[in-house]
């Protein structure tokens, strides 16, 4: 695709739109939209423009402009992203959805929390609490992480295994479409078949098909009673293999975690604090909750069981926050301590079908071990779901490409083996568009490349990103 | 759109491709699969041939027919359809999945079914509950119904309140594309961002985008103890006044239905036996269930307080099969019994806020009262779905259709004012599609049709539906 610059009469188009402050184009300010989280250089590029509309209208003529002067046009939240999502591949404009950040309405009727796609997910979590509410998506950047990233990347999280990703929170979106048009699909109804089930084909999109300014979130009520359990284990290998046990012991926990030895001790260095048995091979960490006391005891009792009759080493129990707040702390800070075992590094986040965590895992360590190379392992266990990171370290750059290549091809090829796919929460961004082509079928890729010609047929949005 | 016949030649090379046997033209033969339950001469029409595949490849053969000589096919379940989303309205072909009905794997391992289209729910039901196991989705005609139809609508039940609609346990789809493609997406990872979610795009297509033709169900731990409590009011206003007061008392139910004196009656009728205060203004019915006993007992005892608060005359709990299922009965024959107050009748299903009920059902009682006629209503409460279904009793032709398009517009019109929408669970079909092109924006229909247009640009698959 062929995109047009962006000339100073655009420039000024735009300042005409959003007002003075809300255009950037001094290169020392747009550098921090030139990238994500993706900490790797071939990944980085920087923007010709970067705006900040206020409200829907600003966004609706943004896009109209840009979808005249055929120019790219790629959206952008909190910057947390680990696919290249948000990174202007093709030039042109960023448009920032950081100063649409309202929390509009919490419902506590209907249980629904209408936002912006600026909020933070953090503000979300506790502005949903002080209600005596939940909201369940909880990925571990939540308090930097966009509402709106979330929704674009259809983000997974902690309490996805009881409570789904964020597209099972999401009941109503209002989109800004690639030509301008402002479209509102569903609300607060919990049911609503009318029409295709544009909602969903939007969650997940990472903003190849439209702006979303407006978000409907489903809330619950607030779990009464929570505890966690920290598990060692000596090994990886027994660790893993408890999970399909304690998926089928007949309890639906609200997570399920892994960490192996070495996220382990990245987290310690990382935080500074000695955890509970960090020698060990692995942990696993368990999080229940309910309505009653006894229950959540009785669920944590029978999960606990399993993982003793299973090979741990010992199981914690943690029914205060403060402890819990601590076990969480060593798991949500893993993208962060790896950096201190190496501050450049490839994170994956390939997911396979529970009953195959093991042999996924098996097969990160075969790869390590192959390419003399290290690969921290953690995840959300309960739903498949692995972050397996490689590390660069000392490599120099020819290296380091060769082996990320190298690693990345027998990875997938074994995750595919497995029945397992690219992506489980990160979304597939401009990293791994390549691998998605080589994957799918071409009649596969054929259903999606048409469903984004005929909702972008200029390719405006986001290009280079999902499809390639 | 301009279709074709289906000439001699085609039913040859239909025959060729499926089988004498899998291949009727005959008028006897034909006759069931012209209408579905929408109880109206209206909605019905001859097909000109029904194919009965055996598999998937036989669907693409037949589907890349059809798009070769311009004829249109309609997929067909098991016809207990609400919305003439099977009824072939431009003739052609009807698909029928009936024998594409195998239970292909239980996976006890990763809590998956994989099943043909043609199964019914029933039959997905009893297989997961034998294996100690959930399959979650519930809607009142699941012993005729197909899964492949509850797909195709998206269908909801009685469970959606604490476990959702349809939508929610299915992670992979095969299909038919409308150029005879095959395409499978998802499967068992329990999380998937590998592209767009078109898994969740046929969710509720009805038939107009593809014919689905695997399923991957996702199943659940069957919970350890249920409840339901049946909880007579003397008005419908103070029957419906407590359903957001239950929704907001910290508990999810399992299930949270209304109905109507009309209803209990009709039902009494139905079931030729006495129903326990068969003489209240309504019922609530609410289901609890759980993995402890004292969590299912707290939690009912909190929503029975919840109710005797608010005016109920009583708190029945049914914690043994037999007595639940005699509540069940009462409810989920709400479609049959319906007939016997009167043969015709038009059941809609409306879907607002759940804090909007007490005025929708206030507004049907309006609408009733004006036009002088009976509308029963049941539903599910807890979701804002609500089953308004106006009585022919012995008016004319005229009368009837003159009646049943003032209601309607009148309805709709109400429930749109209260932030409602035309269908919760039973889809749009031809019957609604008029409707729902003219409460939607052109923005709106234009994403739709763009959709529609993008994966069938022929229009072949169920024209008529959902979009006119």
């Amino acid at each position: 695709m062929q995109f047009n610059k962006v000339t100073d009469g655009i420039v000024q188009e735009l300042k005409a739109i959003l007002g003075e402050g809300n255009v950037l184009i001094e290169e020392e300010k747009l550098d921090m939209y030139s990238r994500d989280e993706v900490s790797d250089k071939l990944w980085e590029k920087m923007p010709e423009v970067v705006v900040k509309p206020e409200n829907v209208e600003q966004v609706s003529e943004i896009v109209k402009l840009a979808n005249r002067e055929l120019l790219p046009i790629t959206p952008r939240g909190g910057g947390t992203g680990l696919a290249a999502g948000a990174v202007p591949l093709s030039g042109g404009l960023v448009l920032s959805l950081e100063k649409m950040n309202k929390i509009l309405e919490v419902d506590t009727e209907n249980l629904f929390m209408v936002v912006e796609p600026g909020v933070t997910t953090g503000e979300v979590q506790k502005t949903a609490k002080a209600q005596g509410l939940l909201y369940a998506g909880d990925p571990c950047s939540a308090d930097s992480s966009f509402i709106g990233g979330n929704v674009a990347t259809n983000a997974g999280g902690n309490k996805a295994v009881k409570y789904g990703v964020t597209s099972r929170h999401i009941y109503g979106l209002e989109v800004v479409m690639p030509n301008g048009d402002i479209v509102t699909f569903g609300g607060k109804n919990v049911k609503d078949v009318t029409g295709y089930d544009f909602v969903h084909l939007m969650v997940g999109s990472e903003g190849t098909l439209g702006v979303v300014t407006k978000i409907w979130l489903k809330l619950m009520p607030l779990p009464k009673y929570v505890a966690d359990l920290l598990v060692p284990f000596a090994d990886m290998q027994s660790a893993i293999q408890v999970v399909p046990k304690i998926m089928t012991a007949g309890i639906i926990p609200t997570c399920l975690e892994f960490m192996d030895s070495l996220s382990i001790k990245a987290a310690e260095m990382y935080l500074n604090k000695k955890l509970p048995y960090s020698d060990a091979g692995a942990y696993i960490i368990c999080e229940i909750d309910g309505t009653s006391e006894t229950q959540v005891q009785d669920d944590y009792e029978t999960i606990g069981k399993v993982c003793q009759d299973n090979g741990a080493l010992e199981v914690f129990v943690a029914d205060n926050m403060s402890t819990q707040e601590r076990i969480w702390k060593s798991r949500k800070c893993y993208a962060e301590a790896i950096r201190m075992l190496s501050p450049v590094y490839c994170m994956e986040d390939v997911v396979v079908p529970v009953s195959n965590i093991p042999k996924a895992l098996e097969a990160i360590e075969r790869i390590a071990k192959k390419y003399e190379c290290k690969i921290p392992s953690c995840g959300h266990a309960g739903d498949g779901n692995i972050h397996a990171t490689v590390l660069r370290e000392d490599r120099d750059d020819h290296e380091w490409h060769d082996l990320k290549d190298k690693v990345l091809e027998e990875l997938y090829e074994e995750v595919y083996q497995l029945g397992g796919n690219l992506s489980g929460e990160h979304g597939i961004g401009a990293k791994r568009a390549g691998a998605m082509d080589k994957h799918m079928t071409e009649a596969q890729l054929n259903v999606l490349r048409s469903i984004k010609k005929a909702l972008d047929p200029k390719g405006i949005m986001n290009p280079g990103k999902v499809l390639v």
